[in-house]
This record gives structure tokens, C-alpha cells and sequence, in this order.
């Protein structure tokens, strides 16, 4: 079970943070920031889906082929679950998953909770 | 960055695993297990994305009621990442989430490199 891989795809990082109610329910405004996002890293979508909840959450999760990034909100306590995870295929990527981590913190005004950097 | 959330959404396995070529090419294949699994663990799926890569591989994430999954795979390398995140919302869905990572370890016929859980 601890065997190397030839091949490490790349760094994902997993954060828990909390932030202001508004941000964690404007499902829009939160597909056009991660738009910009994805625009800004030069990254490539390739398929996206996203959900809002009756009671105000909403989930997302945008395929790159670099990988992926999710978010999964619960605005009633105040709390999302934001993933990012970017293969090498093409360039490291490891600055760019740290840079979008920021970027999301940044946009929803979020205090970190805690993360985990795993590089697969 | 240490404090603890109010409310703590559930469990997320993310694992590394080498298989054959053969299923990790076969991205209609894993679409049917993937949604078989879904049904029969009683999860919704509420989006989904499916990219098929030039090169063989293939890349999707799954939008749950309960979070999500995601596969990205690499036949050049018989490699796949694997994730599955089920918050316990309705229910405590720490079981199921260990019960899908290995019903999709069975599917692929695949060997473990890697398995990191984390209580998110």
C-alpha cells in the first residue's frame, strides 16, 4: 500500500473556512469569481456542475484538465469546504493551486480553518 | 487557523491506485459504475462532468446532494486519484464513504498506492 508511483500528478489542497452568510449563498456570484479565476491561472474548464440548495448552501465542482476544483457551502453555520487540485501535466503547477486558494479565501472575505496540502 | 468549526461536515477519502489500462480508457464504463453506486448507496447526484482527454484518459466530478466525487485518470501511467466526500448531513455517511472508495477500488480492479482520510 506504500508503493511509489512513477507518475505524481500534483498538489491539492483542502480547506475548511468560515465566512459572511451572503458570499456562502450567491451561487452565481461565485461561478463568475471562479470563472475569473480559472481565466486568470490560464487554466482550461472542461465541465462544471452547480447546485443550490433550498436552504441558501450550494455546491460546485468545475472540472479542469488540470484536475478539478469543488466548494460545498453551509452558510447556516457560516462554513465552506473549498478543494483544489491541479496536475503537472503541462507545467508544476503546485504555485498556482496556492494562488487560487488565496484568490477564494480573498473573494469570499473567509477566515481559514484549517487546510491540508497532499501531494498526490 | 487551529479553531474548531461548530459543525463539522464529514469524511473525505482521497487515494492514489494503479489499474489497466483497459478501464481506466473506459469512461462510459465508469460513468454506469459510478452511477450504480450512487443508487445503490441511496445518494443524489445533483450535477455531473465527464471529459474524455485525447490521449486516453479521463477526467469527472460528480455534484451529491452530500458532496461529491471525483476521478482523473492517466492509462499511461496506469494510474487514477480518486476522491469521495460525503457530508453527514441527513445521516452519518462516514460507512458509505468507505464502502464507495472500495466498491470503486473493486470496479477498477485496482491496487492502492495511496489512501488519505480526513475528517473534514
Amino acid at each position: 500500500m506504500n508503493a511509489q508511483p512513477e507518475y505524481r500528478p500534483g498538489l491539492h489542497i483542502l480547506a475548511s473556512f468560515t465566512a459572511a452568510a451572503a458570499p456562502l449563498e450567491d451561487m452565481q456570484a461565485c461561478r463568475e469569481s471562479f470563472n475569473g479565476i480559472i481565466l486568470r491561472h490560464e487554466l482550461q474548464k472542461v465541465g462544471e456542475a452547480y447546485h443550490a440548495f433550498p436552504g441558501g448552501g450550494f455546491t460546485a465542482v468545475i472540472a479542469l484538465t488540470e484536475s478539478h476544483l469543488s466548494i460545498h457551502t453551509w452558510p447556516e453555520h457560516g462554513l465552506a469546504t473549498f478543494d483544489v487540485f491541479l496536475s503537472n501535466f503541462l507545467r508544476d503547477n503546485s504555485a498556482t493551486v496556492r494562488a487560487i486558494y488565496n484568490d477564494v479565501l480573498m473573494y469570499f472575505g473567509a477566515t481559514e480553518l484549517s487546510k491540508t496540502e497532499l501531494q498526490r
